[in-house]
């Protein structure tokens, strides 16, 4: 730590420093990911475990960095749960990669802030071009326009405020609710809890959401999209708003667009279609089918976050009606005006925030070093890790899949033959979990389907392979099958 | 580029390559940083230059990283408006540094999705006592809990919605708006437009948000909350929640917060304290006269990221209730539920998005690194260029002071003798600040107060000197001065 000109009596860290402390981080960063499976994925530390080794003060005087960077090491790493671990199967991925790590160090270094074109304009253009690269590679009609949101919950949450403003001529963001109006929304009970989030936060009230029962895949039933509207329209509702999930959270089901969309696009409802997780495979033309009927959908979401390799957080969100979108959202104080306003996106104005960081950089650099083709080749090797996964479960006597496997999550259990008790068998499976989960060797999650305990294993981990997910299968036989998860979970 | 096992035929980038490439990258970093005020502060580009040279489609296969990073540099850095220049004078800063980017690439590099507390226990407990550290670093009851949130706007929408919810018992969340309750919101014309963007999306609607005239220092006059509360009471609707604003977006004026406090108070009315930028200032103890009355408000947030060199996006939101925040938000799918939630932070159930990037290790990088002390010198330093500004537009004859300068944003404009007509000083204003800002040399931006067009400029950029601001007024002047501009101006 030196003193600085203009800065009598201040240190901060030099340039020549920070120069010395980044190249010796990079060299943490590329032994971290070369060794990042050495680590238990899932942190093995308990509650205030961490924080009971940070000091409840703020240092008066600065501390050097070597001190501060040993800390993180020894305090914070320890204490962290490992998700490019290639045996984090928990939950969906929040994938990074090599190119993405790289283009967030530059987004970092030059820290600015995207709100308008004039803040950013190069930021700004490449958000509007990596967007039209999205649409097509997923396959999304021309007419979408694209902007990144933080998170599907977020843009899910724009889609039904402007769902909200566009069906009430943008009443209700000048004059609140009318008293007469009553709207509905509908959606699967397998849907994302965020639906139920952003539809109380829009003032519609939790009760408007109507949760309609799933097949026996778990996907929404047409027939009873109908029913419920048309008992809502019988009892003076006015249905607002759907939501279509393809590739819901618990086992990754499909609702089947095309005909949602046409009972939709018949009553005059906004359909949304949440794709978060499952956007990715849209790269692949062979699963275009998930998306038939997308012209019906007013807005679409997936999140590169997930699975595609890009940074947490970048959620792409599209919208077929953008001067709607915009015109729900957009503010104008004198201090924002810019002469070029008109002519240029303010991507201020496309969603909640003010503030916006620059993230298209990651996304220009993932794809361009990926290659389109190179992100099928991958994503085509994860769905066949999940393929092969889940033979090796069907095939063994005693466990069972829970739900089909349309993507990279297999849901399945452990059922030895001659227990049949459900408590029995959800107790002995939420032990399984616990034990698999403690040996740090991989990190599954579970769910519940038709009111059973289902673990859950996603294959879609940028840096998993056969071998991990064999390695996976192996441990978890084996563990099920040993005396003392049997045994923990029979109490 | 080279073929992996587990992957045969897909090129990825591999350990060795992103070693060598992110080594390249710091030194790029390291000479960006200290060349950084070479380049124009804002970008010369035009609306569609950047966006012409980036390709229609995305490429099938995978491209080199030398390709890619040279594209970056020739193609986005010319289009980038540079925020972290030390004469980036415009809005309010948005300020990195040295340890926050250190902070960052070891975030990007972990890439850990922090939305519950076993999804990242680390980051959860330090984002505990990071918030601890920041209200005490700001003299903030400790009474109050904080979390991160990603922008002042977010956490405005939050503070409206708990008041929402609080006040109905939860019963907006739950059923929707009733037909009988009308609420109103306070707060003053000049307080920030994410106010109004909240009201709206928390279905109150424009209309209820009361925009309270202001005094001559462009602060809220309590009396006017007092006589707006009373009319509305006596028109039947309910006064909810008031916004005070320290440090106001336009001209940084500063709300009598105790005086607003008692009438909030005595009505039962949630106050939402925003001191997004002007909260850095509440490090030193002779600023804290600014939150004299804290102990009234219900909620508070500053952003690091502005002004405390921590990089975009970090928001520090603090409530007395944390038990309303989460009960506003929480959502409890099985797929999420841990056997330790009730003994840790789940994160997710205190805002909006599920997902949350691990933003505590910057601050905890960035406050140890400085040290409070060393945060505070520098705040001071900022302070003083702010005085000296100030104190040379007051001395020259042809400008004026439009505003008072209680912190680092001077609000002035070119006012030559002579010359008095309203009109012609907006327009010779106008044409002046963007003569400045096509110079490259600065970056300034405008605001209007009592309708005047307002030159603004704000001395609180991490790498801001005597000498940097003492360059702006040798400019400003000598640009002003010249014929060209006050032909310009005049016509």
């Amino acid at each position: 730590m030196h003193e600085e000109p203009g800065h009598p009596g201040v240190p901060m860290m030099t340039n020549q420093e920070f120069r010395t402390y980044a190249h010796e981080l990079v060299d943490w960063m590329a032994d971290y990911l070369q060794e990042v499976e050495h680590f238990p994925v899932r942190s093995t530390v308990g509650p205030g475990d961490i924080i009971g080794r940070i000091p409840l003060h703020p240092p008066p005087a600065g501390e050097p960095f070597g001190t501060i960077f040993a800390d993180f090491r020894n305090t914070i790493v320890p204490g962290m749960t490992h998700w490019q671990h290639p045996s984090f199967f928990a939950y969906f991925p929040a994938n990074n990669s090599p190119p993405s790590i790289l283009a967030e160090m530059l987004t970092a270094t030059m820290g600015a802030q995207c709100m308008s074109w004039v803040t950013s304009p190069a930021a700004t253009e490449l958000e509007e071009r990596m967007m039209q690269w999205l649409g097509e590679m997923t396959g999304l009609p021309p007419s979408f326009t694209g902007v990144i949101q933080d998170t599907a919950s977020t843009a899910t949450l724009c889609a039904i405020l402007t769902a909200r403003e566009r069906r009430t001529e943008f009443r209700v963001n000048a004059e609140g609710f009318s008293r007469e109006r009553r709207f509905t929304v509908y959606a699967s009970t397998e849907t994302h809890s965020s639906i139920e989030r952003a539809v109380k936060i829009a003032g519609l009230g939790a009760a408007a959401l109507r949760k309609l029962p799933v097949d026996a895949g778990f996907a929404m039933v047409p027939e009873e999209l109908e029913r419920a509207i048309a008992r809502d329209l019988s009892l003076g509702f006015e249905p607002l708003c759907a939501v279509a999930t393809i590739g819901t959270t618990g086992s990754t089901a499909i609702d089947p667009l095309k005909r949602l969309g046409e009972i939709c696009s018949r009553h005059g409802i906004w359909l949304h279609v949440d794709a978060a997780y499952a956007g990715t495979a849209l790269l692949l033309p062979e699963k275009r089918w998930m998306i038939e009927g997308i012209e019906f959908a007013d807005s679409f979401v997936f999140n590169p976050h997930k699975w595609m390799f890009t940074n947490f957080d970048c959620s792409a969100y599209f919208v077929r009606d953008a001067a709607s979108l915009v015109r729900t959202f957009e503010i104008l104080p004198e201090y924002l005006k810019t002469p070029e306003q008109d002519r240029v996106h303010n991507y201020r104005d496309w969603g909640i925030p003010l503030g916006r960081r620059f993230r298209a950089l990651k996304l220009w650099f993932v794809i361009r070093s990926f290659g389109v083709e190179g992100l099928r080749e991958r994503i085509r090797s994860h769905l066949a890790f999940a393929q092969s996964f889940s033979r090796n479960v069907g095939e063994a006597s005693d466990f069972e899949l829970l739900a089909p496997v349309p993507l990279t999550a297999v849901c399945f259990r452990y059922h030895p033959a001659g227990t049949d008790d459900p408590a029995t068998l959800d107790t002995m499976n939420s032990a399984l979990l616990d034990a698999l989960n403690k040996s740090g060797r991989l990190f599954i999650t579970h769910t519940r389907l038709n009111g059973r305990f289902a673990l859950r294993l996603v294959a879609s981990q940028t840096n998993v392979t056969q071998q991990h997910v064999d390695a996976a299968w192996d441990l978890i036989r084996a563990t099920a099958r040993s005396k003392e998860v049997l045994h923990e979970g029979a109490r």
